[in-house]
């Protein structure tokens, strides 16, 4: 294993040059935390299919439970139980649009991670730094558990627990944990835990902070500890029927879903599940007695639990919904956890609107009944009633705003039609990407596109200097 | 699936072309033997280890099933559920003895496998051909259901089903069902089905027929007609068993064995077991109540099944014992079929004494119990003591013949101690590769370098015109 333990010293060391601005040595926050004898029992696995050019080019890498597809060149990292999605690069001839600049692909874009450890991170590459339209890049980075890096290039950074950087390009950072940045350009912060802050530059910005002590019991990372808390047991819970999943080579439909929709082969499904046309579930979502509606979707790593979502509703990346009905339409960003309660003794679940928008790192979790109305914009850390009203507004009444709006924890700049437009947009582009829009011929997306997909799986050398690292892979055409 | 029914077509013309001389179209014997449509429901898989040396390059291929150990190098073919082990190659100083000549190994010996197709063959590759001491090839060639390619390079071939083809050069040759060759170098032969030949020019020369209505009941091949008979149906009765081992993506040992003994994750343990040390059981091997003395081999497609093997007993590839018992340092050749019965009524199992040797391809299938003395030479097909008498000789006896034997369909030439010797060479270099001599420290065999293993599993493309064939893979160490 002397190899694998050079290679971690190696990004640990790349990590700390370029975050010595701001003075914060990774070695201190994540010694003894990645067993690295872990990462001899995993397998990795990519997928091949008609529909994704592959061009896979692994050297001297760990890369023990990742998941690529389409384009990717790793070189000298360690990914674990990474899942990388390169299914929405762009191609040569395309035109990528950015403000009034309409910039010509010359190539096809590529992916490349360098140097760099991320630990049970979601990668998704709907890159769009107009810097570097062909490539989207990943260098001298650690993020830890359960983070997300979406569109999002990064160089030298450290990302926490749960926390997601969302189409920002980011420079030499630290992203506390269960922090949600969508800013634009990043560089040389420190963003503490509980921090959810989408910013466009002269247009407007969100941001709310999560009280400390609360958000502990849900998400809480110590220096050197496994990171704790509510979320992370929630994920632990499930881990044996994951290993289920994993197990198995050949994967068969364990339920049988609409021809245009589609039940990735490393979901799982508990119980009785409805899946409507135009569906999308993802790799490693969890489905437990849940109906779906024609084009909802359940992202990478979503566990969704005894609930009903109405046709067009986006659970993504990591959001968790339990005991809950969702109206058509609604939004759930990355990594919320919605909990309702089941309605044994009384009515104690939760009900969310059609048309709402729960932002990104949402934590509703409710002891009694709520029912969030129609088109509402929801955010922070709800409990009950009381915390509703200071944690949400109607997105009527949000148009409206023009200059600014403050309550509790939240402070928003800016025009507010413009921020719900961009919203919009956003929730649009994601139902379009998977699929929901497909007519029989036109939008074709993956929830079609990921039909027909084989799996390979690749494991590390089991013994020896080279031990938990790959040997050198090229899979081309 | 268009490019493979290309790579298809083009297999059997490049066959054809080297075949022209013999007057024999391939075509017309394999037409829809194969169903390509089959090809696209496999894996196929490597092993890497850390003792041995991985270039594996897969262009354009069809690999389903396949499996390979050390360096490999397969361009445009069709493998099918193939072998192929590369775990014998000879190193760059290496010494290569061919009679007087000491031949120096200049580079690490590769294997390459072009323009062929290899249909449930194994392949493997002690070569023995002086003028190619650094390149083991196959090239042209195309073979049927559990045929061996042994040691064997070859150019423009085509093997009929459970053909062996050992140690022997070929070059646009075919060779017919249950045929085994062992004969140095052989050029435009037409073998008929049944046939039992060892020679070494100018020392010996074992010819054997089997009678070709009684062979049939075993191994039947007609034109185009999946192959018949009582061992294919024997090796059909445990597809299923086979089956769940390949689903499992982490192969756990199903029973316990000593240290420096090896017991393959594909291989199917059912009923009780003993493996002793330095018990080599390989890859795809069946076991089933089965005792293993100590530095036993079961070789790869064995079956073994109610029977007792004593130390150093050498299972050949696709040899298979049925209610038998086996003394000390017993050898049964390739594909042979030993099948006592079970002590139901009567005693009518199958013992056979020490140090005998059991032909390749000796196929020994009786009603009532038969002993086969000590030390005893046998071959062909027998079904009862009178058969045993016609196919069979004392060893002691046979070192003393010194121009020639006949009995029954067996002709021999030459000088008998010569083959005794010859035989008995290759047994202990079998035990000795196979790590039966292992004593702690020296004579590593399989059965110690086999273990620590990690393997990976590929998939074709599951759709559209590259259906069925696999991306281009290179891995490198």
């Amino acid at each position: 294993m002397i190899e694998l333990e050079k290679l971690y010293d190696r990004i640990i060391q790349r990590t700390n040059i370029n975050l010595r601005e701001l003075d914060f040595d990774v070695a201190t926050q994540i010694q003894d935390l990645i067993p690295l004898s872990q990462l001899t029992k995993f397998y990795a696995f990519y997928g091949i299919s008609p529909n994704h050019p592959i061009d896979f080019q692994f050297r001297h890498s760990s890369l023990s439970g990742s998941y690529f597809l389409g384009k990717c060149k790793v070189t000298n990292s360690l990914l674990y139980k990474s899942d990388i999605r390169g299914d929405e690069l762009k191609k040569k001839g395309d035109s990528f649009q950015f403000k009034d600049f309409s910039i010509p692909i010359k190539r096809d874009e590529s992916m490349s991670i360098e140097n760099s450890m991320l630990i049970k991170t979601l990668v998704h590459n709907f890159s769009h730094d107009p810097e570097t339209p062909e490539e989207f890049y990943i260098k001298d980075t650690i993020s830890l558990h359960f983070a997300n890096i979406h569109g999002a290039p990064s160089r030298g950074c450290f990302l926490e627990p749960f926390a997601t950087v969302d189409l920002t390009t980011m420079n030499e950072c630290v992203i506390g944990a269960y922090s949600y940045i969508q800013a634009g350009e990043i560089n040389r912060l420190n963003i503490k835990p509980g921090t959810v802050w989408v910013r466009v530059p002269d247009n407007f910005n969100f941001l709310y902070q999560f009280p400390q002590d609360q958000l502990d019991e849900y998400v809480c990372f110590n220096k050197c500890e496994t990171p704790k808390g509510i979320l992370m047991d929630f994920v632990n819970d499930r881990k044996e029927d994951f290993q289920q999943v994993f197990d198995m080579v050949s994967k068969k439909q364990p339920i049988s879903v609409p021809d245009n929709a589609s039940l990735d082969p490393y979901a799982v499904t508990k119980a009785e599940n409805h899946i409507n046309e135009k569906v999308l579930v993802s790799q490693r979502a969890f489905l437990q007695n849940v109906w779906m509606g024609m084009g909802a979707n359940a992202q990478e790593n979503s566990i969704i639990i005894n609930s009903r979502l109405e046709r067009y509703n986006v659970t993504a990346h990591g959001a968790k919904i339990i005991e809950a009905d969702l109206g058509e339409k609604v939004f759930v960003g990355f990594n919320s956890f919605l909990r309702g309660k089941p309605n044994e003794k009384s009515n104690s679940r939760l009900t969310v609107g059609k048309g709402s928008i729960v932002m990104p790192h949402t934590i509703i979790d409710i002891e009694d009944q709520l029912v969030i109305p129609e088109d509402t914009l929801v955010w922070g850390l709800i409990r009950n009633e009381k915390d509703l009203k200071q944690n949400s507004v109607s997105i009527q009444e949000f148009e409206k705003v023009e200059t600014g709006l403050s309550m509790g924890n939240m402070v928003f700049e800016g025009n507010g039609a413009n921020f719900v437009a961009a919203f919009r947009d956003r929730i649009n582009h994601i139902l379009e990407a998977n699929g929901a829009f497909f007519d029989g011929k036109k939008n074709k997306g993956h929830a079609q596109k990921n039909q027909n997909m084989s799996f390979n799986t690749i494991q590390p050398y089991p013994k020896g200097d080279l031990e938990g690292l790959y040997p050198t892979i090229i899979i081309q055409p």
